[in-house]
């Protein structure tokens, strides 16, 4: 097993980049299989407050399920921004990151409505493939 | 010639972002040539919907300086953020790059304009120096 | 004493990105010290059209706690991006700093405020880690 330990603070950096990029594309496509892929099998997600956390990755695929079924009828269109990552090596080899994340919600015909948070996650390194082990998303 | 394929995937990830910074900056000062010169002679470019792509490196000149004539007496500022840059290595070396584009307008005492957009990019690399050889706008 | 000119322009350039992050989550949690800190020591700092620059750590600090007075009262959060940056290694070794900052203000149970400026840094690196020698901040 490959951990983020034995990465240089700089490429690791980047790696969280490509890392974060590919799984919001994913979670705006509405690929919901494909983002809840991005975390690990025991993995912890909340991301709306007064909802309880989903875990496993089965569970999230659940919750992202019902929690886009509210949006069903809505010909929104989101985009994950997420920028700003600063990155803390744990001693257990995992990696906290704590990075902002700008929601722009598009609908037709409108101007983009925003929604800005802070994304508090727990990324591992599994066979050199980064994973977010939990996500805790708090609201400015 | 170096290409792309002899880069490692956060070289190349770190590589795009420089580029896209460069590039978009040029843009945002309506340095119009400067732009250009960003993209491979034989370059296409797309960027706005029911408007033909322009080809070519002096096409795209002609094609900008006749789509900002448009703002000639609008005292707008433009800021192109790309973000999220989602990288793939094609079989001819060139790079895919599916990258989120929010644009910022603002007018003096006025509060900024968004534009949310997605960049469907093939990148290529040439002496060591990136450029666009194709570049297709959609928009949310 | 390790110095910019040493470090490739793509491991720079990620450095940089890490520089700001770090930087820029402590002025948006109001550590003012901390975020004073990033600076050298004899630095000038540059951040309101009409307002003196402030010089010296001390002077920044000092600066930064009479401006944040104003926000005393105001239930605001502001969470500043940078992004797009354009670095050039200047011949004494300081790295020049070219960048949007985006500034997104959020007061609870309103659609957030954005301020569109552009950051002009001097950045220099001692003994491996980076520090802002002059800002300027110019307002679209």
């Amino acid at each position: 097993m490959i951990t983020a330990a034995t990465l240089d603070p700089d490429t690791l950096h980047t790696r969280a980049q490509r890392f974060y990029a590919a799984q919001m594309q994913r979670l705006d496509e509405r690929d919901i299989e494909g983002y809840a892929g991005t975390f690990t099998i025991d993995a912890e997600f909340s991301h709306t407050p007064g909802r309880p956390p989903s875990r496993t990755r089965a569970g999230i695929v659940e919750d992202l399920h019902e929690f886009h079924r509210r949006f069903a009828d809505d010909p929104m269109q989101r985009r994950h921004w997420v920028g700003m990552i600063d990155l803390a090596l744990a001693e257990d080899g995992s990696i906290g990151s704590t990075a902002y994340c700008l929601v722009v919600k598009v609908r037709p015909g409108q101007p983009p409505e925003f929604v800005s948070t802070v994304v508090h996650d727990v990324l591992v390194e599994i066979n050199g493939k980064l994973f977010t082990r939990s996500r805790h998303v708090s609201y400015d």
